[in-house]
């Protein structure tokens, strides 16, 4: 387990995962959830701004959090606070391979849980072209070791 | 097809519909993107601070596009350009019911993309009690009614 004490400003970490984007699960998950055609409708798409199926910005928000968990030992996370500044950049479509990178932006103490402290990352979802798809920032609050250790 | 020229400042929507939170649902989301115990284990989220399985923030943001399709007529949105300000304010947990609200707060014309409006939106994900689950501001790029008339 990687507690609040392990993590260091400007700490970066590539997930040791890929994602094959597949029109298979663009179409299952944006009729799902996001039901516009160029993300449920392969010929409607190719007449749509993007010329194909694209992911939608919940599927990709989705695909970074489970590469996540892939960056080594998981974190004691409790909780995400929240997230900003969320962009996204270039489209990922059928057959695009994605990748993960992380960066602790910052390490502070919580305010009001003193077991735990907060973290701040940067996120970055990018293809095999090195273009960033989507990137964001997340707030997490992370148990402390020294609180851990001390529980039953 | 609701158009950049229709968005006003101010003006709010409630979705007519309603999301039902159950436990088989926020086990298979969790387990496919955010498998922590909590989100994937009734019997070890019980021990979790949470007390019982909660929706995984990712899976929030889900059901809060898929509301955003209950909206009235569907929005003539090309792309979303990003999201800030996303927290997480209250669990959704198996048995909860979750509502949707929206509020335009910014609408200008397209820098570099004349044929299209930029809007930004407050959502706001909530419960069966009123409490705020999810909220979070979107920018999306709208295509103007007149320029959709002039194309073949």
């Amino acid at each position: 387990m990687k507690y609040f004490e392990d993590f260091r400003v400007g700490e970066k970490a590539t997930a040791t995962a890929e994602y094959l984007v597949t029109e298979e699960e663009i179409v299952e998950f944006g009729s799902r959830f996001d039901p516009q055609p160029f993300h449920t409708d392969p010929v409607a798409a190719k007449e749509s701004i993007f010329g194909s199926l694209v992911a939608s910005s919940v599927h990709l928000f989705a695909m970074s959090v489970y590469f996540s968990r892939h960056l080594g030992a998981p974190t004691a996370a409790v909780r995400a606070l929240g997230f900003d500044g969320m962009r996204m950049l270039a489209p990922a479509r059928p057959g695009d391979r994605l990748f993960f990178r992380s960066e602790t932006l910052l390490v502070r103490p919580s305010k009001s849980r003193p077991e735990c402290g907060v973290i701040e990352t940067r996120s970055d979802l990018f293809n095999q072209h090195d273009d960033t798809v989507m990137t964001y920032r997340g707030a997490f609050l992370v148990l402390r070791r020294e609180t851990s250790d001390a529980a039953p």
